[in-house]
């Protein structure tokens, strides 16, 4: 006779087209977060996520916010079993720039055994895994595990909406662990958990100069160019070393440990593989410090995004009258967001000079997170990860952020265990965003055991 | 009797809402030179131009050339005559952004006796102003003046097509004096001959990092941002007293005389006008300068757009691929667009890091002129302009750009005269454009008075 566990395996292998079938369905959602265009779309991916829900047998309903709303969903059989609530977003990057995809971003396509699509990888595609793994169980045999489900349409900006949520709803997300699949692999066929997470602060920072845009010609020369003020501003903010210079910055930062360098040391994302993964002649960064060191445990501050005058075809010999930029900075265990917020503030307070007015609005935050790699639903899904793919889990820092982490720790007190089916070139947040099928299709087994193995737990 | 002269300007007077109807005609062609979308516009603004020169006797001709066509006019009717060639540009500058107009760049409207739109001082106005000095002339009595009319479409853009027009057409061209009325007023009521343009070279700089956008967490601390090593260049371009940093850049330049800065330090262009002008705090510039001598004879460097990655409303945590600054530098007499092109490659080629690729694209250029202001003409012009305003004519050296005049000297061997009828209020090349509807109208007397004046000059 087949065992439960093999019944709902041996489902999920039956039913791959269906699984794909359900991700494109959901990947034709244009659910661009930021983008107030959207806003319609938003609505039918939630509505879209409820009804799989409910087709599921799940309890549902819409959390109602005043950004976009979350998708909650419930099976509750017995307070005594494991209750695992499973965390994802339905939200996306923008597509921009369009021109560079291969195929039209919300019209996914299959080649050469991958997913291309917006959210394919990032991570429509994780929440369709944990839909499918907990399918193949539900309609094969049963599971004796409380499933909750908790799918927000904020994460790819910054989750505003996510807290009071929490607050209001905190008993009703009540779970011993939360399930996040919105991390990566570090490498294929290399079942991965994360621990460790940076956080994020991002800002908008707009430098004035003269009251109207003006020409160069009559006016050059007498005036601060604030393109040029922006610029001198941000050529200020890392020094010599790769160091950012914002003051404190770097003051609450824990040191790498000896243990832990020569663990990161270790890591397939060395020189090499960034050098060729990303094309460039040469590595840039904080002096001292190795690849996998500085990705993952030291804090960096990046520009987003420019903009100033005129950016057109051919030539405007314009002396603007702004100049825009987005930065934002990856932090790490001990840094906080409001604190990094007043050190740019004192930067550029002491830095940006009296020939042009500057406003800064912050536009997300969240501290960085360690997660336990002792708990058991920690060695559940570490159990899980070897099962499907018979090759031992490794353990990663991220350099993403993910703010729910934080939050459900702080908030809730519930811990959070971080996995997921994507892969370093999967292209996210950038054109060509694809998923490597063939991962994804191992990935769902991995959770079948995984909710299997929750069910073995003690409580 | 009334004097042929007091005919045309009273003819001038009576017909003043005849001329503006006509600015407005033109102005609401909205013939953007440097916007492919707009090319139709261009064409009908040149026919445009044609039918109205045909209408007052000339007979015309249209120059095609590989980018937007030239209109040519002539009325010879004796070569013991002066011949005066009149030089304009129909084509205008980009009206973006569009949302910080208060009325529609090419919908034209009359306000507290300023007619606004784009181009309506810059310098359609300026060629209606000549087209009814002459009208008013022709119909009231009749001028022992030859007249030939070059009016250009691609002077916003750097007049690229211009050289081998001039080259083409050297006979048809040949004149005896060039009226120039590209240039503008000091201030209001204060009549202004323009002796001295600065040149300019414009580029465009794209600075590459990574193949693709990526995700500034998983690559954040690995990859120089291609935003903020644009930006380090380009901190990079002035030093701390307000110099440009290009190697040689202030080597041909020409040291300000003390009579010269005498003069200038009497300009109404002063510190305090400058402030007030532009809304700023606090002045900016090249130390050891006077605000004239910055403007009008030491060379500056600008910035005159930037892009790069997400710049759109939110977040998005994205490391940009590449980034752009469009960037140009108004040059002095003895400075050579070529060798500060070499400049900026030297100063690209020591500065860049190894951790980008960069691409310099020379988008326009041409050196500076300064002109002769004892040639009879020019004294015609003078005595002109004082006739009209009952005032000094006043002489300035102008930071702006005008290639054309540079290239007639060169190629036709014919001398500019340059004038005009703008005020440094009136918003050229930026939003809210106007035109001082009072200062135009006495504007068409002055050139009346030229006309007749130059009929007045023995050959």
């Amino acid at each position: 006779m087949t065992s439960p566990r093999n019944a709902a395996l041996e489902y999920a292998k039956e039913n791959q087209e269906k699984f794909l079938n359900s991700l494109k369905d959901l990947v034709r959602i244009p659910s661009v977060s930021t983008a107030p265009e959207h806003k319609a779309d938003m609505l039918i991916a939630s509505h879209w996520l409820m009804e799989r829900l409910e087709s599921l047998g799940f309890d549902t309903r819409l959390i109602e916010t005043e950004g976009h709303p979350l998708v909650f969903a419930e099976r509750t059989i017995d307070p005594a079993f494991q209750t695992v609530l499973i965390y994802g977003h339905y939200d996306v990057q923008p597509a921009e720039p369009l021109d560079l995809w291969l195929s039209p971003p919300f019209d996914p396509e299959v080649r050469d055994d991958s997913l291309f699509g917006r959210g394919a990888s990032d991570m429509k595609g994780q929440v369709i895994a944990c839909m499918s793994a907990v399918e193949s169980i539900l309609k094969t045999t049963g599971l004796n595990v409380n499933l909750k489900w908790l799918i927000e349409g904020e994460e790819e900006i910054g989750s505003p909406s996510l807290t009071p949520v929490l607050e209001e709803y905190k008993e009703l997300l009540e779970s011993d662990i939360v399930l996040n699949t919105d991390s990566g692999m570090i490498a294929r066929n290399t079942p991965t958990i994360t621990y460790g997470l940076r956080g994020l602060a991002y800002f908008e920072l707009r430098v004035f100069g003269p009251q109207s845009d003006l020409h160069s010609g009559i006016f050059g020369g007498v005036v601060h160019n604030p393109a040029q003020a922006l610029c001198e501003l941000i050529a200020g903010m890392h020094d010599e070393k790769g160091r950012v210079t914002l003051p404190g910055y770097y003051d609450p930062v824990i040191p790498v440990s000896e243990k832990e360098h020569k663990q990161l040391a270790e890591s397939p994302l060395d020189e090499d593989f960034y050098l060729k993964q990303m094309g460039v002649n040469e590595l840039w960064g904080e002096e001292g410090y190795i690849p996998a060191e500085r990705i993952g445990a030291r804090p960096t501050l990046e520009i987003n995004g420019l903009y100033s005058g005129f950016t057109g075809q051919g030539s405007k010999t314009v002396i603007p009258s702004w100049a825009m930029a987005k930065i934002s900075m990856r932090l790490v265990p001990n840094q906080d967001p409001a604190e990094v917020q007043q050190q740019l503030v004192k930067y550029l307070q002491t830095h940006a000079p009296n020939t042009i007015r500057w406003e800064l609005t912050p536009m997300a935050g969240a501290p960085a997170s360690l997660l336990n790699t002792s708990l058991p639903a920690s060695e559940a899904l570490a159990d899980a990860l070897e099962k499907a793919w018979g090759k031992k889990t490794v353990y990663k820092r991220e350099g993403g952020s993910i703010p729910i982490v934080y939050h459900m720790q702080t908030i809730l007190g519930s811990d959070s265990i971080l996995s997921g089916f994507g892969l370093p070139d999967d292209s996210v947040h950038a054109p060509n965003e694809k998923l490597d099928l063939p991962t994804w299709y191992t990935g769902i087994e991995a959770l079948i055991h995984f909710l299997f193995n929750m069910q073995d737990l003690e409580k």
